[in-house]
Parts: C-alpha cells; structure tokens; sequence
C-alpha cells in the first residue's frame, strides 16, 4: 500500500506558502491506519530498542500503537504543567520564540534504549530537545521513526548521530 | 492483570486536593500498555461501531492503539487550530471559562456509528461535547470507552443515553 496516496496535502496551512501534510487521512481509513503501524514496525525491525518515547500530541497517534504492536512501554513526553509526578523539562528554539517538554524522571532507567517516535520530520529541532531531555535521565537514544520526513528542512543532518526510519518523503516545503 | 496496580495516584494535582490518577504508570509498562488495550477490546465487543473517535491529547493514547488492534479508523477530534481542513467547532464549559473542540467536516459520514475513546470519565462534560461535535456530521455516537471512571462525579449519569464502558473505577476524588 502507498501510504503517500493517503496523505493529504492541504495548501498554506497554518500560514501562506506551507504546504500542510496531513496525516488524518491515513488514521481515518482503517487499512491506512493498519499499514502505517505495520510499515513503521518494519522499517525499524533493525534497531535494538527498549522502549518507545513520543511526543504530545502528534507523537502519541502512531508511538503507541507502534509500542502496542512490538509489546513495547511507552513513555509520554508533553508540554509543561500536564505530567503529574517529578519531571525534567528541556526549553527549545522555535520560529518565533521558545517552547518546552517535560519528561517524568522516573519514566526512564539508565541504560535503556529509547526510540523517538512521532509523525513528521522537519528541522529536526523538537527531536533534538526531546534528545536532551532522554540523556537527561541517563536512558540512550537509538533511533528516531517518522510517518513523515520533508527532506530539505535538514531534520536528518542535524539527527545523524541516530538512526532515523521514514515511510513517506516530500521533497521542497 | 489488575490495571489498578499500574494507575499511580499523584496526591494534589493539579490542584490542592485533587488525587491525580496517571495513566503513563500503565503506558510505559509493556504488559500494561498491552493488557489495557487487550481489556478494552473485551469491554466493547459486544458494541456494533464503524469508528473511532478520540479527543487531544490523551484520547490518541487509547483511541488509536485500539483502532489499530480492531482494524477500525481513528478520527481525531482536536484543539482549536490544529486540524488544517475544513472543521465543525463545539464551545463547552470549563469549572472557570469555555473551551473549543474541532473536528474535520469530511472525517464522517453520515450513519457512521461512532465509539469515543479517552483515558479518563469525569464530569462528561468534554464527552458531551464531543456527541454533539459528531452529530453536526451526521454520524451517531453508540458508546464511549474509558480507562479510568470517576464515579462521583456524575459522567456515568450524563452518558446514560450511551454504552460506557469502563475498565477501573475510583470512587470519591
């Protein structure tokens, strides 16, 4: 199944001159929804990971069926104030200002090896944060697996210390 | 298993007096990830549904894992903003203002028997407002599905024209 066939492009979304790469047209169609769990658990069938981490909210919809379908844990990272027991935060450059996650302290043990997973590569600068925030708690990242990768935003330069899985790739914005 | 052992109760969050039951205790164990999805097959089996339906962010959490292992479509229902197509929007009330929920007009279709899917029953206020974000679509709620019930608080009562089914209870706050 061509997975790119059900993405859908919504053009100047958020703003004028993007072209929106929506992945609800994958989740709605219940074969899509299937594929892309069982691409995603393909295309990192390699890596020798303990636990899937993945970011809100985006990051949830395929990090934890993906963790569902290898039987693996899976660890939320999310924006401040949501996670309720002691956690580390990690800030990060965005466009316009700055944004930060937070990782629960005890989620994560020394040792272990994580991958990132979350739908959608861009500039790589969410990644890297959530990179700092792992190290933090003294667990390694592997790997990193998106649905979708724009390859001329440099998301896998600044990544290439890891591994990084796609299924889906746009060249130009 | 008795997901109950996996739930931590974080005392006075987010608020002063407020036990606050947190799910990542059973996300980030992989028998508990795998179990509560397992149990949530089991407790809406006999629920005829075409679709799932999950609101942002921790509604993705259960909603698209067991859309995956039902092989159904997950359609998410989000914050203001988030979704680039074409939406219905659904104002409810907050304990201190109001808040917006979206979702894509073309993600259902007319007749479509829909289960909702969220972590935690409440109030039912978002609930509520989710039903009536759907029936702008055309499609029908048949159930809702939960994770954890507070069963003080009168959501059970709210839904009681629905199936509810829930996997663990909590009485008082």
């Amino acid at each position: 199944m061509d997975l790119k066939k059900l993405v859908r492009t919504v053009p100047d979304f958020p703003k004028k001159g993007i072209m929106f790469r929506d992945i609800t047209t994958i989740l709605q169609d219940p074969d899509g929804l299937h594929e892309s769990i069982c691409q995603l658990q393909e295309a990192i069938k390699d890596i020798d990971y303990d636990v899937i981490v993945g970011p809100e909210s985006r990051g949830f919809i395929f990090g934890v069926p993906l963790a569902f379908a290898e039987h693996k844990g899976f660890v939320p990272v999310r924006k401040p104030g949501k996670l309720p027991a002691a956690v580390y935060s990690q800030e990060y450059d965005l466009e316009y200002g700055t944004a930060t996650l937070e990782l629960h302290k005890d989620a994560l043990k020394p040792g272990q090896k994580v991958l990132v997973a979350d739908d959608l590569l861009a500039t790589g600068g969410t990644a890297e944060a959530i990179i700092k925030l792992i190290e933090q708690t003294g667990a390694k990242v592997v790997g990193f697996t998106f649905v979708v990768e724009l390859t001329d935003l440099g998301g896998r330069e600044r990544l290439k210390d890891y591994e990084v899985r796609t299924l889906v790739q746009y060249e130009g914005e």
